[in-house]
């Protein structure tokens, strides 16, 4: 299979002009998105992405769940398609590009094959699916864990937002709920372009991050239990100050995923402190300690540690331990003929690259298990994301859809 | 002045029956007390109080802060009263003695002459000091601080509670704001029984707690800004982990207090983290750090380590730190002739003692400024108080009062 020439490349400014046109629905308060999923705003993105995908010639699938396929033909009926795409949704304070950016990406690299009249033997199909951000249906990358076989339809159907809406109530009364069965499709490969959301490729100056796994995690409630009692009255060593405890727990959870740089990570981002009175030694002290690593066994053994740490600190203190499974979910290793495809393409393009472990979920996680999948991340400014502020500049966005381009039709293979 | 002779006992039963008689007035939830300052339950809690006092003999008089004096005339009328008490107001959730017992203690002490026929060249004056607990009207202390002259009687009076009524007008609802200008009294001496509120003397087997000062302490609240990220997507030498740096800071009090062992001690009870959500490493976290001593010195010299280190610590990290002041006293020391009254009380009866710093603030600590004074201290089951558990023994308000009466006495003068 030919692999396409340096000099195909995208139009930065079309792609950044359909950017800033979808951002104008569900505009948000600080000059990003609202656009939650099954709100009529994200009927009426979808709408302006159909219209678009229409206007280049695709053919518009849509599932149970609400996915999205546009389909652009190949030469050979038999192929199955390489696809490509990400979401539309948004956080409700979100960012104008996280899983937008991929979904337009697609429709641009359509686009520009459109233009240069290049056929491929496999068709390409830009997918939109729906919820990944699971801010208003809990979880997130909800229609692809359904695709992938990973939760029930019927279930996925179930979630309630805030105000006691179904997601399946909601999906009909937007009309995005397809006839289609969701998971029949069969996939030659996945490929998704998606912002970093975090600060390395800015800061290492990289164009492109070629991303060959994501991080597993773990999520434990430990809970300590000490004893409140008067902060005067009570001499240092009577005292079972859980908020101390926590605080060794904390500089542990450091110490061990430090041991397994740098790739692993580990922080606790909730606490609460009981009964959190200024005069009053905490009692209780309950947070959840997050563990990463794009290795199974590295996260088992954190976890472990962790554990094992905190009994002996909390012994130690004459303070009490229990832990609770609060969440989490097995790393994942990108398919090898995919992550080549984008790393050849970066290097063909001439734009700098590194290797990246996906430190947040995507819907390439859940499609990974089902097809030979890979992603495709450009900076982002300050890694900051899940915020109005959320940044990115047309020439990333340009180079990581370059670069998308690339993969994608190397895979769906040129017809010459 | 001729000590009193080591048979001289209180009636441990009648103390005894008349808190568990006061006690029934604003019933706690949970076998403790709800009679918050100037409600109608501390009305009828103050009226039980004067008919006792008049049954006993003594005129009661009443200031415009509502303090009550209860007199029992000596034989000198030239001779500066002795002051006995404490306050019979509680916390929303509060126990039977915490207050009560200084206050009930007073009269006892007043009715156990009566039946003994005992005169004292001084006058002895049992006082119940309005508002001690402070819950309802900020701060604790209130009025016997306006007595002592640390608040202006008007700032007081404009004190809201939760529902925006103020002292002022509370008081004078439940009849009990008197003509009497607050602070004009001379005392002789002011004697103060409570309950420790503390583990220590029932941890040692000790009958009787002698107060030799009271902590000072220093509240410093403490901010540390670092930066709120991805807790996946954020490798770990490019993380501003606000919660980590407080983790150390924590560690950092904790080490001070100790490196003044046994009197200096040091928590912090308050603490928020933000933006408090599991997948995102916190970018703020404030916390309010409780110092305590009894020497000045040592309570400057711990803040100050403590911010040096504070600032080491997250400079280290690249946070930001600042600090305020969020409250503080200045340590008490009692006098030298009232303490050693209370300690050979203790020796004479035969009950077991030993020195104590008070770690809660009392109204003894503000009266203190104006008058000679000492505390006298006795055990409660756990350290427990503030708390509708509260609990102590019946033999170990008697010992404490036994001893009570004793000082009181002794620096009354009985008359042969």
């Amino acid at each position: 299979m030919a692999a396409p020439g340096e000099n195909l490349k995208i139009n930065g400014d079309r792609l950044w002009d359909s950017l800033m046109e979808m951002a104008r629905i569900g505009p948000g308060v600080a000059g990003g998105n609202n656009r939650q999923t099954l709100t009529d705003e994200d009927a009426e993105g979808r709408a302006l992405f159909q219209k678009w995908c229409e206007e280049a010639g695709c053919s518009m699938g849509l599932d149970q769940m609400g996915n999205m396929f546009a389909r652009r033909e190949g030469t050979d009926p038999d192929a199955l398609p390489v696809y490509v795409g990400s979401h539309l949704d948004t956080q409700p304070t979100g960012g104008k590009y996280d899983g937008v950016l991929g979904v337009l990406a697609g429709l641009e690299l359509v686009r520009t094959l459109n233009d240069l009249n290049i056929k491929t033997k496999h068709p390409i199909v830009v997918t939109n699916w729906t919820n990944e951000e699971g801010t208003r249906f809990a979880p997130a990358m909800l229609s692809s864990g359904v695709f992938a076989g990973m939760h029930e339809q019927d279930w996925a159907y179930g979630r309630k937002d805030a105000e006691g809406k179904s997601f399946g109530d909601e999906l009909e009364r937007i009309g995005w709920k397809g006839e289609e069965k969701v998971g029949d499709r069969k996939m030659h490969a996945f490929f998704e372009l998606h912002i970093e959301q975090g600060p390395i490729l800015e800061a290492e100056e990289k164009d492109i991050g070629v991303v060959t796994h994501g991080q597993g995690l773990s999520w434990t409630q430990v809970t300590i239990t000490g004893k409140d009692a008067h902060t005067g009255s009570t001499p240092m060593p009577m005292r079972k100050n859980a908020g101390l405890a926590m605080a060794r727990v904390l500089e542990l959870v450091e110490e061990i995923a430090l041991s397994h740089a740098p790739d692993a990570v580990g922080a606790a981002g909730h606490i609460e402190i009981y009964p959190n009175s200024r005069n009053v030694i905490p009692g209780k002290a309950v947070f959840t300690v997050d563990f990463r690593s794009p290795q199974l066994d590295v996260i088992e053994d954190m976890v472990a540690r962790m554990k094992e740490g905190a009994k002996k600190i909390c012994a130690d203190m004459g303070c009490e331990v229990e832990f609770e499974k609060a969440g989490g979910f097995d790393p994942v290793e990108f398919d090898e003929g995919c992550v080549t495809a984008i790393r050849n393409a970066a290097d063909r393009l001439g734009y700098s690259h590194r290797n990246l472990v996906s430190g947040a979920g995507h819907d390439a996680c859940w499609i990974n298990r089902v097809a030979p999948t890979a992603m495709v991340m450009c900076p982002c400014v300050d890694g900051l994301s899940h915020n109005e502020a959320e940044e990115i500049s047309k020439e990333w966005a340009t180079a990581g859809t370059d670069v998308l381009m690339h993969a994608v039709v190397e895979t769906a293979e040129i017809v010459e």
